[in-house]
């Protein structure tokens, strides 16, 4: 696939807690304006990526993440021969930083081109109806590679997480960004999706993003979380529905954060489509949650072992075959 | 077609703000009891159409608007010479005007029949746990041409968008309403598909319908909501997740409300079902923001054209062919 | 099929209002132990089910349900030839209880097991931040036959419905479970699906599982729901979608409750996946809601008998063969 477990996970992880990797904080009358340049790279085997310096890029994309108020210029170096561009969910940009060829918003090849992105707060519009802010579990992609709706950059690995805060959220010790694209996990199927770890008690953070042509659910085993905003509640009273389970179709996006094994226990935990010809087909992957210490909990290398017998196909339908796992 | 495009968009604006176009109000017990004559009609090459008017018929048919409490009649003259029916989501009615054969409730052909809507506000049920009330975004269809659940109907054009008010609620100035129907939307397939128009800082709300048989996310660009009733907020503190991406699968529907052009300025604006198949198919159409002053903001003019080459079937893969665009 | 509907329904029906049926209630930390044995057996043609005694086994198995706190330990005795276990949704188990071939957590042929299902309250994280509890409308199912991800299970009967209540919800005199899966409802087509019954005015609750590997979406005809945990509303400012068709993925849950034909009298009213070649095809059933005295409405013996008319694959599209309906 030419995209190691390493370079990948470093990707999902970049720019964690700290304001973006590489911003450069600016005054502006909104917020800060903050600055980055990424790199449209190709990648082995026809796949493309994005990355924050020249040869790193990955698949997904850097996790990009800033605070509502914040400005955002995203400076995208073409390195391709390939038209391509980068489009954002959830944040204000004018018609030339659209990243859609409607606009003529896109890189020729080998082109640099500035994006602007801008957020804003929440704010009340009358009588206590309030107009919604940027804050949310967001991502970018790709919208003009092969089509005027960027399916062949979608396709061949141009996309990524965007988080955008609200100040005073809680903010997590690991993020992982999960793509669910067609019949792929971050471009990758079973038993070569990403395994995510943490330790026990970390809160983690978990960016779910839907692409591609066909509708899939998320879930995690072991943990759940609230359909909101952030994945929790707001209160003792909060009504909404928890979920473990949820859908992932194209386009789509949220996230949540839970506490590594909470109330279950370390080891390894599956997350999977729950489609059953898409979870059978390799749509499935691990989050080991080690113990507190770091250390692998008992059976957690077993699991890892039978996860790698993980087929593309599904397996033999003989349940006799596999009681000696 | 045989649906101009004006008179498609005069349809889905029929009773903006007023109370329904063609209503009298008439004193009832729980509110207004409001009256209306809908006409079944047939349409060139095969469709179908309500209308308020003999003639006038329209793909999706009226928009019809009452608040909670209100009582809606609807006569609805069958001008055709096939079964059909009005069903309506979230308001009731008794068997009799289910608008499904099951209840024997439909109209045979050139019959008129009179159907009855009711709606009601929420109520508190015991302790703290409130019944919901009738207010949301829904929709009306036909349940009884082909099969008897209104396959054909739905098929041939019989679906409109049906809006039900809790009093005190923001009132828009522009109402756009979008069906996805299987690979269409409002029946038309780019780049025939409605331009929704806006002038910068108007308050414009979407009422957006799934039907049909496959599932689809309906995308705007530069604008997003709150996943809530309204779209917007209940106040400073009001976890709902903002999205600017949506499941808009059969049977279901949501409205939202934004300010055209808020926080991104004028332009022409896509918006787009996200499976990408989809897209790239024909399910895609523009929301051009005018400037205030009702001019063409620079460029639209340009996106306009372009949008004019959109294919039904995605466009060449070669990025090279379009860089001129 | 092997399973009547007499059957059926008690399966559904069990543990309604009592702590699960057979339970022994044992005081712990947390919350009462409670304690069923559950029996996996083989059911005619090929299918299987979860019963609460020995030859009791249904389609949907039993509907468990526990308060919050509560720990639920289920001995699973599995009758049959075939490797499978018990995986649940929402609740907290180790790895042992996980049910996943993965965690070597599963029946072999002719095996009994315990898995152990925890629950907790959610609770404040920091500062108005509240992680969720384990209350929800959730389900079950074997994770271990056919594939490591139960498919083969699945398609063969072994799914049931799990409520976990917070305190203080609201308690429903009937409840039902409806399961998508596939082309099915609770593995039946109609005619042959379920008719749940109530009384006028009686509070009956709704548990809607998704399975297999279509997406659906579900449908009631003249009652609708909020879009919560509970389906209610918390208050008169609650903003909640209120919806009457929502997505019932595979995987997914939740869960409702409606007065039964309150705002729109007796009758045969359908439920119904909302695609419209699921519906045609078999995915409709009856809640038929009876006087207030349990005797039949008007009408409502014509409706069952028409529906017995309901085919697997659509009607007739010529309305004039159906109008002496
Ligand atoms: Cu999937
Ligand atoms: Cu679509
Ligand atoms: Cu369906």
């Amino acid at each position: 696939m030419g995209v190691s477990r390493r370079s990948m996970l470093a990707g999902t992880a970049a720019g964690v807690l700290a304001p973006v990797v590489g911003f450069t904080g600016t005054a502006a009358a909104a917020g800060p304006v903050r600055r980055i340049t990424l790199y449209a790279e190709a990648l082995p085997d026809g796949l493309y990526g994005y990355g924050l310096e020249p040869g790193k890029a990955t698949i997904p994309g850097p996790l990009l993440e800033i605070y509502e108020g914040d400005t955002l210029e995203i400076e995208l170096v073409n390195t391709t021969d390939q038209r391509l561009s980068i489009h954002p969910h959830g944040v204000n940009y004018d018609t030339a930083s659209d990243g859609a060829p409607l606009n003529a918003s896109f890189n020729n090849p080998r082109e640099t081109r500035t994006y602007t992105w801008r957020t804003r707060a929440r704010y009340e519009a009358s009588g206590g109806f309030w107009m919604p802010g940027s804050a949310g579990y967001w991502h970018y992609h790709d919208h003009a590679m092969g089509t005027d709706h960027g399916t062949g950059g979608l396709a061949r690995g141009l996309y990524g997480g965007l988080i955008v805060r609200r100040r005073g959220d809680l903010l997590p010790s690991k993020q992982y960004t999960v793509v669910f694209n067609d019949m792929m996990i971050n471009h990758r199927m079973a038993p070569d999706t990403p395994m995510f770890e943490a330790n026990l008690g970390e809160r983690v953070e978990w960016i779910c993003i839907g692409h591609g042509s066909l509708p899939h659910t998320f879930h995690l085993h072991a943990h759940r979380w609230a359909d909101t905003r952030t994945g929790m509640l707001n209160g003792a009273s909060d009504n909404a529905q928890v979920v473990d389970n949820k859908n992932l179709d194209p386009g789509s996006s949220f996230g949540f954060q839970v506490i590594a094994g909470e109330g279950v226990g370390p080891g390894a935990w599956m997350y999977h489509c729950h489609v059953q010809t898409h979870s059978d087909g390799g749509m499935a992957g691990l989050f080991l949650v080690r113990n507190a210490d770091g250390s692998l909990p008992a059976g957690a290398q077993d699991a890892i072992d039978r996860f790698k017998q993980h087929g593309h196909t599904g397996h033999d339908a003989n349940p006799d075959a596999r009681t000696h796992a």
